[in-house]
C-alpha cells in the first residue's frame, strides 16, 4: 500500500484545504527540504473544537484535533509534492497546545498527531519533536501543529 | 528597483541593530540556509510598545510591532549576507505574540511583518510561517519574530 | 581538548538518556543538518524543579534547568553521531521557559545554555537563538530547549 491507501485503510481522507486568508504560503522548499505552515484542526465545515486543554477541551478531544491538524498537514505536503510517496523522512514536529497554566500533558496530546504520521508514512515518518504548551491560538483553536519534510 | 530601494520606497530602512548582550549571533548559515536569531521590536530609542496583545496593545500597535521585528530581521539579513538582493526564498517565519488568553487574532498582527516582507523581497518574500500566542516576551515586548532564509 | 574533555573539564558529564515514551525520535538528519527534539531538564532521578520562572521557580534554578536541558540535548547528539566533535555548528537554538505573565528575563534562563554549549564547542558552539515564555511545559519542566546541529 502506498501512503494515501494507508490514509484510507485507516477510514480517513485528505482534506480539501481552504485558500490561505494572509500573506503566506503552505509550504516552502529548499533543496529537498520543505517547511511546512502551521495548521489548526480547521475543516470546511469550521471548527470542531475550540479552547484550552484543561479547561473547555478534553484530553481526548485534544488528541482529535491534533490527528485533524496533521491531516491538514498531509493535505498541504500532497498539494506542494503532488505524492505522499515522495516524502522520504518527516525531519521535525512543532505541536503547540493551548493549555491551561495547569494543563501538563501536551506530549500525550501532540502524540496523537505523531501515531498518524507513523501509521501513514510508516519509517519515513518518524520525526523529531517539540511540544509546548501556549496561552492561546489563533481563532481559539486548542491546538497548531507544523513540520519540516525531506523530500526526495 | 531592488530590495532595498523597494524598502526606502515605503518610507522605511533598515534600523541600525544594537550589540548582542547575550551568548548567541544574529545569523548562522549552513548551506544555502540562514537561520535569523528571535528579534523583538527593539531600537536603539528603546521599545515603542510594551505588553500584550488584548491588554495595554491595541492590534494596530501589535502589527507595528511585528513590522519593528521584521526590519530587524532585515538588518540582520543585510548585515549577514551584505545585501537582501541576495535572499531567494523566504522559507519560514515563526511569530509569537504576547497575548491575554482572550486574545485569538495572531494571523493578524504577524501578517503587518509578512506583507513588509513580500513589499520588499517580491516573489522571494513568501514563506511558509507559524503564528502562535505566547503569555509573555522578553523585556515585555509585544511581538518576537523569527526566520530562515534560502540564500544564493 | 575535544569536547567531551571540556565538559569533563567542567565537572560535568553527558546524562544517560531515557527511552522516549512516545512517537517521535531523539534525533532526525538530512544532509548535515540535523533536528534535534525537545529536552526537559530530566534526569533518571526525575526532575530536580517543576513549576514556572516568576513564581515557584528562581531565575538560578532556572539556569540551571537550561543547563540540564543542554546537556540532554548534547546526549541526545552524541547518541546520534557517535561523537560531539562531529559538530560543526550549532545553527539555532529554541528555548522555552515556564513564565509567570509577569516574568520577561527568558534570555537571562536560556543563556545558561547558550554559554555551556560555547564552553564546550567552542566557535561550533555559536547559534542563532529564539527565547520565548509559554505558559506551562509537558511534566510541569521549567525550561524546554530543542535545537538544530550542522555535522560532518
Amino acid at each position: 500500500m502506498n501512503a494515501l491507501e494507508r490514509l484510507h485503510a485507516l477510514g480517513l481522507s485528505l482534506p480539501e484545504l481552504e485558500p490561505v486568508k494572509y500573506s503566506y504560503v503552505r509550504a516552502r522548499q529548499t533543496g529537498r527540504t520543505v517547511y511546512l505552515a502551521g495548521q489548526t484542526p480547521k475543516s470546511k465545515a469550521g471548527y470542531a473544537y475550540k479552547g484550552k486543554l484543561g479547561e473547555a477541551v478534553t484530553l481526548e478531544e485534544g488528541q482529535e484535533c491534533a490527528r485533524l491538524c496533521m491531516l491538514n498537514l498531509l493535505a498541504a505536503a500532497h498539494e506542494h509534492l503532488g505524492s505522499l510517496d515522495r516524502i522520504t523522512a518527516v525531519l521535525k514536529v512543532n505541536g503547540f497546545v493551548a493549555s491551561a497554566p495547569t494543563f501538563t500533558q501536551q506530549p500525550l496530546v501532540i502524540n496523537a498527531a505523531s501515531d498518524l504520521l507513523v501509521s501513514v508514512l510508516g519509517e519515513a515518518g518518524k520525526h523529531a519533536r517539540t511540544a509546548i504548551g501556549v496561552p492561546v491560538l489563533p481563532s481559539d483553536a486548542p491546538v497548531e501543529i507544523d513540520m519540516i519534510l525531506e523530500v526526495e
